[in-house]
């Protein structure tokens, strides 16, 4: 049966190269996109303002560019770099610090928002999901860097570990991806309430960024389970004490 | 390296079925919550009424418990049952031909209730990865039919195209998921937008609903990927020409 698996590469001889070639190409045009939206439809960014919508720009900017561009390139930096296998954990949970970061700021920038416009906080679906999300992603980050940068458990502990880390990984980042989709849409929703035109170039421009960001994590979740080397198809599972 | 994989049992010796347990439990709670919702909060359902938002009405029951939840244990069938492979295949592909019916009578609803209430269509994410999502699953189904059924490919390819089958299909569930999602949101954002108390009953019955179906979605990816048997962890993934 292991043969078997083996022999068809698990997935038919695709290697992940192509996917996180692809997963670049999408996340440059999303970053495009959130930031045409942001700047030239919506007039742009700012943390202090009168014009409290340009407050609320920072939001989707950083959630998209900071949180889940930067979370992608994270995922995908431990298999793609070709350099040891220390120095690709360093930059895989120095990345993820980073979207995690991020992602904190433009959550912030959302609740001054709503602070400073009279706006409930909380109660939407996008809001609860994006929290859960971020907490989510904060205790993967934490169990990561124990078990598998410092202190470090156990070789025994780390081979059970691992399955866990790349599933639950996933499972946070398709999250993540689900919450924009639902933030997109909230907006949108809203601006379409407000007067913006169902059928506007805006509204198609929010939706087709929406779509870049669902190829995206389907590219990023490819290029993570997908083999990456033919001759060596699951070398990323592997575990050592180093 | 395969033997190390196969010594963890995939995801260290965690099985399948306590996962497709939880799936049929969260199914039967989001079936209840949705019914309690467009029967108890909304006033129940019909096909023909003056009252316009009866026939909205049908549209979430049938998406979620003809489409997501029959969908959902059609994809868990395959695995689960104590059948002739034979047997199995032909309950997988019976319940995935409901769940599409259903589903696409629900969508023919959405469309039917916008027509008669001078709404328009089409124009938002959830209607767009929606209607994607039932595409990709008839799609999906039909090329399932052909390769795995009737007539029916050869070895080599059945052994080629089943990983990708797995891979697309829980891809596709994974996007019908977050359809559901923003089908909540948005619902409720227009309900909201029309007096319903952010923090009501009502609001946090949607978004709770909601969660269920993360949890039933996870849950059923889970009980897909981890391994059912521990003493023969990937069975499923075998092909023959049975």
């Amino acid at each position: 049966m292991s043969e078997r698996r083996e022999e068809m590469g698990g997935l038919a001889g695709v290697r992940a190269e192509g996917f996180t070639f692809a997963s670049h190409a999408l996340a440059a045009a999303a970053a495009a996109l959130v930031l045409v939206w942001c700047i030239h439809f919506r007039g742009g960014l700012a943390f202090e303002s009168t014009n409290k919508s340009l407050i609320f720009n920072v939001h989707p900017v950083l959630m998209l560019i900071g949180f889940i561009i930067i979370g992608s390139e994270a995922i995908m930096s431990y298999r793609a770099l070709p350099f040891s296998k220390e120095v690709k954990k360093l930059i895989h949970l120095i990345l993820h610090a980073i979207a995690l970061v991020l992602g904190a700021v433009g959550i912030y920038a959302a609740f001054k928002y709503h602070n400073e416009s009279g706006i409930a906080n909380l109660y939407s679906l996008h809001s609860w999901i994006g929290l859960g999300t971020i907490c989510l992603y904060g205790i993967q980050w934490i169990f990561g860097f124990v078990t598998f940068f410092y202190p470090g458990a156990s070789l025994a502990f780390k081979r059970v570990a691992l399955p866990w880390h790349v599933l639950f990984g996933l499972f946070v980042y398709i999250l993540a991806v689900g919450a924009a989709e639902l933030g997109f849409l909230e907006k949108l929703t809203f601006l379409e309430n407000s007067g913006l035109a169902k059928y506007s170039s805006e509204a198609f421009l929010v939706n087709f960024t929406a779509l870049v960001v669902i190829f995206l994590g389907a590219c990023v979740v490819i290029s993570t389970i997908a083999p990456y080397h033919v001759e060596d198809p699951h070398d990323y599972t592997a575990v050592s004490d180093d």
